[in-house]
């Protein structure tokens, strides 16, 4: 399997595509920008899906479904949103074909719609529209939805889960009475991004606002959570939005309060996508394939039992199956609280162990389990637990060897190996807050900062630079959309936002001497 | 609430819009044919996915996703299915819109697609597309794979839930070795459609294939369930097809067998979609609102505490959150097996008792508590509990009262509570049961048959009967497809299915004299 995989080192773009496609994650479909997503890589969305839906609801929410088609005049009613969505909309103008024997199946002309759908980049307009029949007093309000849903937006240059045409997504749209209500929304659904990246996906993220240059278009501000990639891009992982009274307005969404007046209603929305999945890769994944921390993992187990034969391998079959009722039955409670263990088993008997190996390890099965004819003649029967994250890390822990597997009694495998998974789990995200960390650096000048975002003469926008190369850049900004425009049209680098986390002093800004009100962080981006 | 809930009797297809909508189950958009999924309703939805998507997986399947848009060119490979749903697709002819300052937003004519794209209607072609580089060897089948979706259908005439032009469904795709096994899957899988109807949607179902004018385009034949709806009418709810090779000969899909040919593989497909909530709620539901079984129900109780003022209350909300809880952890082993209790607590103080219980028995809430001060006073505490399904139906149990109300010891009601769901989820089965083998006949005359399915003339074709007057006939046909439309035409009742649980004699067509092979099931149906 591994040498399918171009190294890192040599060419990431080429990586990543061969993970995605090796890992049996994702395809590119014959629909231009389409993908489809594999049942590898679908099984990390429901995983990614039943954790995000737990936090929305413990967080108040309740999921509806609204249509798939938006009227083009309901786009129309939001200017920003209008001109941010226009160029990359998929537009449903008749609602029929025509299909006669011996012709060739075509459009029937006949069948034009009177106005043109556009199939949902976003659905701010639908919803809005709908919640001005669902919103009259402040005792409708909060109104707290979201919608788990596919939305098109018809992107020219596209990549499995990082940015395609179609892609899976969530997204909550709230209204509320005060914007006060709606601004603690924002900030509330923001860190439930955050905190599920860290500890679902064990990826490290700043949290904070975007500029006013790289808000969502219909937003007042947008809030974000970014990650470092391996190749020290950022990725946008997650957004929520405070829309104030922008959607109010442009669908007339009153309600009364309980003093009897009339009010625009508040609004937030925020979401997250199969991009997730892109970036999940791109963090973990290593030069044999696919790494997937285990609350994410389709699998969490395989046991591999051993022998060439049917009679050879019996009793390491009937071994094997033992373990997995063991897993299986292990205490959700002391896992991961809400789920048991996920265990499969490969009795392959036409490979060779090898190849077996090779293919869960590539697919990113965080443990594999061997038991052999050997391992049972023991005094002790034993198995084999190999962990799929003892993997050296690009630039980081370059002395641990790649596969690192123990023996372990098989009495005790059950609970050796829940604990081992909860260790995978930490390990990955400390590793990862590790390469964040030893990636992160100051520029104080021009100098310093031009040094970290080299641009070659002639280069392509998508031209790899040395893996090494990049970094998150904290330098001070002066505030003006000038200022950053200029910044990416030199050095390609995008502020990726103002975090939480400071530094919040005051200083001047690098790129016009003028004053700064803080530093912000810079990054070439997905 | 009742109040705004038109009876049955009166006016059937007006009482199940208003069951609908007042519970809080669907609306209409502003696009046409498009529903909102409101929340109760979602709700509803989700807990038939995780039943349904529980029993797939149980049966080896994995769910993976595929593009939203379908090549024209794809349809017109099969010709069955492009006749099939050519009249009823909304076709994406442009990528992109023009928005100019002071201008109306508008198609842009410069970014007309080269191809057409077709919002699936069914992912059949796209499907099978793709696994043309899926499948090379037999040890590459079978191919077991479901997708959770929406589609979209140009229905001219919709009605909530039941036919709109975009639903939400699941459509299962499998690819096998052999013909058998092909067949088999199919059998499969209807029947989990009927043990997920009998035992979640408590509504009993008739099984067997449809026939050659009924079958779904581009399959060999299909299996369906068939549920009775209180109106007599029928509902199709659910179909399995075994497609042959028709798919794998339109998209070129051969793998090479064990012994080193090439075949071209055999597939099936199965689905189920958001009609399911329409015929859940035509199946149950009475006059006063929504009646659901407790394994599909948003929440299985509402506890409401009572007192005027929040002094007043205070110990009432104190039982109520200690009730609460002991049901939230009641063991989901002696519940339904692998979900918890799902509790709610309406703390509502500015509404009466009336209008709160109202207000849950319209959204069909199983069990409503109530427990006031006079309960707790006593010396040993007690609260109220009041089941939903204590409601007649129509023409049986007519003898019943609306609501049904006992009291119970505090200490004891979580248990009791319990098993009183269990109890309703039983009764509503074995009730529809009741209601289902009442309304089924048999007709051995012409005369008979006519009698059971009476024409008005000048009838519109959603006209209502009266809501007692039709039934389940079965009566021999002589297996044409001539006599099929016929009675079609003169009855308005198709040929819903041919039961695998008989009657499996033969006899003679009654309507045209010529033999019979066996009795079918005659209905009108949604």
């Amino acid at each position: 399997m591994a040498e399918k995989i171009t190294p890192r080192a040599e060419n990431y773009p080429k990586w990543y595509l061969n993970v995605v496609q090796e890992a049996g994650l994702a395809d590119n479909s014959d629909v231009r920008g389409c993908m489809v997503i594999k049942p590898n890589g679908y099984a990390i969305w429901e995983n990614m899906q039943r954790g995000l839906d737990r936090m929305f609801k413990d967080t108040g929410h309740v999921n509806a479904y609204f249509p798939l088609f938006i009227p083009m005049s309901y786009l129309a009613k939001e200017e920003e949103m209008a001109e941010g969505f226009a160029k990359e909309c998929a537009v449903v103008t008749h609602y029929r074909l025509k299909a006669e024997k011996g012709q060739p199946l075509k459009v029937d002309p006949t069948a034009e719609l009177e106005e043109p759908l556009i199939v949902r980049p976003t659905s701010e307009t639908i919803i809005w529209r709908t919640y001005k029949s669902w919103i009259q007093s402040w005792r409708d309000l909060p109104l707290l939805i979201n919608q788990w849903a596919n939305v098109v937006r018809w992107e020219m240059r596209t990549r499995l889960f990082l940015r395609t045409a179609e892609f899976l997504w969530q997204e909550g749209h709230t209204a509320h009475a005060t914007a006060a209500e709606a601004e603690a929304e924002t900030l509330q659904m923001v860190k439930v991004y955050a905190k599920f990246a860290e500890e679902f996906m064990a990826v490290p993220v700043l949290v904070g606002p975007k500029t006013d240059g790289q808000k969502f278009p219909g937003a007042i501000y947008t809030l974000c959570i970014e990650a470092m990639m391996q190749d020290g891009k950022a990725l946008q992982a997650g957004t929520s939005h405070f829309l104030g009274q922008n959607f109010a307005k442009a669908f007339d969404v009153k309600f009364t309060t309980a003093d009897n007046k009339k009010e625009f209603a508040w609004a937030t929305s925020w979401g997250a996508s199969t991009r997730l999945i892109g970036g999940l890769i791109m963090t973990h994944s290593d030069d044999q394939g696919l790494v997937v921390p285990p609350r994410l993992a389709a699998t969490h187990v395989v046991i591999c039992p051993l022998g060439k034969t049917e009679d050879e391998r019996a009793p390491a079959l009937a071994a094997a199956k033992k373990l997995a009722e063991e897993l299986k039955a292990f205490p959700r409670e002391e896992f991961f609280g809400y789920e048991p263990i996920r265990v499969t088993i490969d009795n392959d008997l036409k490979s060779s162990p090898g190849y077996r190996f090779g293919l869960h390890e590539v697919r990113g099965v965080p443990i594999r389990v061997e038991i052999g004819p050997k391992d049972l003649a023991k005094e002790v029967p034993t198995c084999m637990v190999a962990r799929r994250d003892f993997q050296y890390r690009v630039e980081i822990e370059p002395e641990l060897n790649h596969q690192k597997k123990a023996e372990t009694p098989l009495a005790t495998a059950a609970t050796d190996i829940a604990v081992a998974l909860k260790d995978i789990q930490r390990v990955l995200f400390d590793r990862a807050k590790k390469y964040l960390d030893a990636r992160t650096v100051t520029a104080n000048t021009l100098e310093e900062f031009a040094g970290y975002f080299p641009v070659k003469a002639g280069e392509k926008d998508d031209e790899e630079l040395d893996l090494n190369a990049l970094k998150f850049v904290y330098a001070h900004w002066d505030g003006t959309r000038e200022t950053e425009d200029l910044v990416q049209k030199n050095y390609k680098a995008t502020i990726r936002c103002l975090p939480f986390e400071g530094p919040l002093e005051p200083g001047t800004c690098p790129f016009t001497g003028k004053p700064s009100a803080r530093m912000v962080v810079f990054a070439r981006a997905y």
